[in-house]
């Protein structure tokens, strides 16, 4: 028999990806593996366990995590016999359900490295909250549908790209080494959710040509990557603007939450946005009604009027950290660039709409 | 122009009601009234703004208490032009939206009180939340889909029933008049939901034989009553048992939560529970799985062996106050009977399930 503690935790961090398949428990003197997986992205957790036995079944997620949180007891026994009936215990309360042969689960993929390096959990944590939203989410070019890794010179750039806009999370890397790989979304939100806000210890990564580990103690997400050639965002980061604004982000955020009242999928219409002398005037006009704004700003450089989206931009703001953001604007119809007040820690691009009249 | 203070948060409690209709507006010197109805149930808020003005018309509901909710200032300015073009606007942003004639709107039912009396709101909330659960969800047969409101001998019982079960609420009456009326559930769960949990001051109550409103301070709900004969409910409440138990009301839930997991749609058992001995041995079987668990009570009177839905089980808990619950017990195809640990504040009732065998 064995005893386990904890297990709960990780069966709730697993459930919504291995839901379809169950969770695999491998049992090993002192030890039990659990295993969720579903061929794109698996995940897996061990912990200590009193036993000597060894062995592995598939049960499922749903009666093994619930009967598991629900037992009465601090320490939960944990039987199965020859024709793979479960049985979980604890205190006076007992419960019993069928098991599945082991030999019917997939092997995860064996990732024979060609190269690993670290990076702080909470760090890679907020590199994927701020970027990630820029992904995109249509199927017919699966490349954009993830996140590009370029680790280059000692930089760790984190891009995300959907042809509307663009984001980017600069950090210095702790590596000198060379890495461009693009893991998909869902794995980077999966990886996100299980790091805890504060941790400070590292995550490692690890890479071949088509998977990714990664490592978070004694927790490994492992993740296909995309294939294919990514876009060249370099190119699209403008060298120099010609106006460029420091504004407060919530003040900015609540105009563009304003205007989106009035734009919903039959009335759509660009936000019309003119920068110049200290204010943005923002208005917008569909067959729902009308919105004025105007927010006061530090703005530098030529007076510029432009259109935009206002869910693109709204996700920006969002998604940027800090109380300021600065926008730089490089004409009436070049991209938008949003950036912390300071520094270049974060770009993000947006496309221009072409206003009317 | 007048400016309306704390209008998002009438608004947005009167929203779920009003979505289809939109909001009545009414503008009386000094004063603004708002109106949600459905023909079933209305609400109407009154509230201090400044103006002169006054006429009524009907606005959106969504774009009424967005706009007013995401304003930034303190002060909102709201004007209304002969073409029914609303005008919203609070320091530098200004919203425009066309609002509907208020011809369209219908009015309230009258309401020529027979008579009226008071609950402490904290109360009659308490009484609502406590019961609305057995209201049944059947509207083949309408009556029982409200709660009976039972005042007679300085008593006042809230009652619901579906025809499995019974909830019943007890508290002495402020009034000695005697008022037998049934009204709908939906009505008394946004009642409850518009009062805050520890409100002192009295709800009053006004009634003719169509219609009931609720007075909470400004704000009045209205709502139609459901005609017809309501079961007589006395009738149903043992007055002797056979079999009482004192148990942990979590206690025993948790083992009824635990035997849930192994029920659904398709796998339907009932809970096998075996009182005496100073333990509740419940067992269950499905073609998922098996539970068995054992939890000691407080057991007095003949050990009794019978069947419950898991569900309307598990209701019955969790809708009652407090650590423990007395349940009593009749016999094996007898009401079972779930009880404060003192006195009788609230009564519900479960029918049983014959067991197999």
């Amino acid at each position: 028999s064995e005893a386990i503690s904890n297990v709960s935790r990780a069966v709730s961090q697993k459930s919504n990806i291995a839901a379809l398949e169950g969770i695999k428990v491998s049992v090993a003197p002192g030890k039990v593996t659990l295993t969720g997986y579903n061929l794109d992205l698996g995940i897996t957790t061990s912990i200590e366990a009193e036993t000597n036995d060894s062995g592995e079944f598939v049960v499922s997620t749903r009666l093994f995590s619930e009967f598991t949180r629900k037992m009465g007891g601090e320490d939960i026994t944990f039987e199965i016999d020859d024709n793979l009936i479960i049985n979980i215990s604890s205190a006076a309360t007992e419960c019993s359900f069928s098991g599945i042969s082991a030999e019917e689960y997939p092997d995860l993929p064996e990732v024979d490295s060609k190269g690993s390096f670290c990076v702080k959990q909470h760090l890679l944590k907020s590199m994927i909250n701020m970027t990630s939203y820029a992904c995109s989410t249509n199927e017919s070019k699966p490349i954009l549908t993830g996140e590009l890794f370029d680790i280059e010179d000692g930089k760790f750039n984190l891009v995300a790209i959907d042809g509307f806009r663009l984001a980017i999370r600069c950090e210095f890397a702790e590596t000198n080494d060379k890495f461009h790989f693009v893991v998909p979304r869902k794995a980077l939100q999966e990886l996100s959710t299980l790091i805890k806000d504060e941790e400070d210890s590292p995550c490692e990564i690890c890479t071949n040509d088509r998977h990714i580990i990664f490592r978070l103690g004694s927790v490994y997400v492992i993740s296909r990557l995309l294939e294919g050639p990514f876009h060249n965002y370099r190119l699209s980061i403008p060298t120099g603007f010609k106006t460029e604004v420091n504004v407060s982000k919530k003040e900015l955020a609540a105009s563009l939450d304003r205007c989106s009242l009035i734009i919903d999928e039959k009335n759509k219409a660009p936000l019309h946005c003119e920068v110049g002398n200290g204010v943005i005037k923002i208005t917008c006009k569909t067959g729902i009604g009308k919105v004025n704004d105007a927010i006061t700003a530090d703005i530098s450089g030529e007076a510029v009027t432009i259109g935009f989206n206002n869910k693109l931009m709204l996700e920006a703001l969002r998604a940027a950290e800090g109380d300021r953001v600065r926008i730089r604007f490089n004409g009436a119809m070049k991209v938008i660039e949003i950036l912390p007040p300071e520094g270049e820690n974060f770009i993000f691009l947006v496309m221009p709409i072409q206003l009317r009249g």
